[in-house]
């Protein structure tokens, strides 16, 4: 990985930016650390993204969402909305470090259970099928997240792999693209903002927490409306650790 | 639409953003008008995004793609690489126009043909389903392009509707899910750029030749290789005579 040789290692890590999809996701966080909301100065004048800033002991913590579709009221979610707030704030604030904290679908078959907060290892794309060699690996997209082996085992994270597509339900197609790429879990995200860190050399982390299962009995969207509050408060929790143990570290100690 | 209340639609059109998602699509439009290459300076350093400019008449054309991906050397098609370049280049160069030049699979059950050369009206996704009622119409994301009655009459165009998703192939929900949203022609990259004219608030207007089928008999990877070069020739000329028919206009008089 690029993301592994940019940069310097060796000086503890200075700035954080924290993109959420939703604002169920990034306000629980904005209100632990008692972020404040800044005057969009940052963005375009006009786009709806959000960004909340402040410190944490030796960190500028950002957290960035893409906020609210000026037509439709919905939150923003999906790749290319997280891929041009994460662009814009990367280019304006040039982090040490990406994480992308948000809920997930997972696997009951690959044994994920509810709540349960993953640490991502690789991230693909399934509805990205591009059928000529060459091109469809590009389309899969397979990119690795910043290897963080000590942050794994002092937090005791269970890490898997992670399936990024654009819908909320599961085809059966998506799920053979899921399952080809062994993929525990699966987001709306992910896989793109891995492609913008690339992109822009900025090592990035991704921490999910289980909503929904993807492959179990209930509905998809009823599951996961259920299940959001306590899903973004176990994510609260473990980005909250993540950060106290980043504090005071460089990226090469993680 | 916002695009239609913004801006000066009263002075003449002095800067078009044309973006391409393949170098074989944009080339030869660069090469027509004579454009040159620029240094990188107007893009982050180390992107692969490619800029080509120039003048014709009264004219500043842009020509913008995202370049081959630097792990993979293949052309960085869909809807992330083209936002995140678009929105880029529309944040240095504030465009008056954004116009996408492209190839396009076509639907021979709605009246497409091999190199027919159409104008988009209405562009939507159909890989973001998000079975929820509100959220499932964000999914869709339906935007109407730039209203150009005037170059529709005298050029001839033909005009349809437009369905993007990230796959070259078309699984059968893909197929449901286009023709629900009534698209004679699919392609890449479309409604993404769609979304990115809204969000920076510049009009957009969609030139597309179809260099295959998506309902034919042949493999569409197979066609769409066999056609692409007489494609990327009608595509070529449709967007001269556009080009010429924007000179010396407002946007009112499109």
């Amino acid at each position: 990985m690029a993301t592994l040789t940019i940069g310097d290692d060796n000086r503890p890590i200075s700035s954080l930016l924290i993109f959420a999809a939703m604002d169920s996701e990034a306000l629980p966080i904005v209100e632990h650390f008692k972020l404040s909301r800044d005057d969009g100065s940052l963005f375009p004048l006009g786009v709806a993204w959000i960004r909340y800033h402040g410190y944490y002991k030796d960190l500028n913590l950002n957290v960035i969402y893409p906020g609210k579709d000026r037509d439709l009221g919905n939150n923003s979610v999906g790749t290319v909305p997280a891929s041009l707030v994460t662009y814009a704030s990367i280019q304006a604030l040039k982090p040490d470090l990406l994480i992308n904290a948000g809920t997930a679908g997972g696997f009951k078959v690959k044994g994920a259970c509810i709540f349960d907060v993953f640490l991502v290892s690789d991230l693909s794309f399934h509805d990205r099928r591009i059928p000529i060699p060459g091109p469809d690996r590009y389309g899969i997209g397979l990119r690795q997240s910043f290897s963080t082996p000590n942050l794994v085992k002092e937090l005791n994270f269970k890490v898997c792999k992670l399936s990024t597509g654009g819908s909320l339900d599961m085809s059966p197609q998506d799920e053979r693209c899921i399952l080809a790429n062994d993929a525990t879990i699966v987001d709306m995200e992910g896989a793109a903002l891995a492609y913008v860190s690339s992109l822009m050399e900025v090592p990035a982390i991704f921490i999910k927490a289980v909503s929904n299962f993807v492959d179990g009995e209930k509905s998809i969207p009823e599951e996961f409306a259920q299940n959001l509050q306590a899903s973004v408060v176990a994510l609260r929790e473990a980005v909250v650790q993540v950060v106290e143990f980043i504090n005071g570290k460089c990226l090469s100690e993680l």
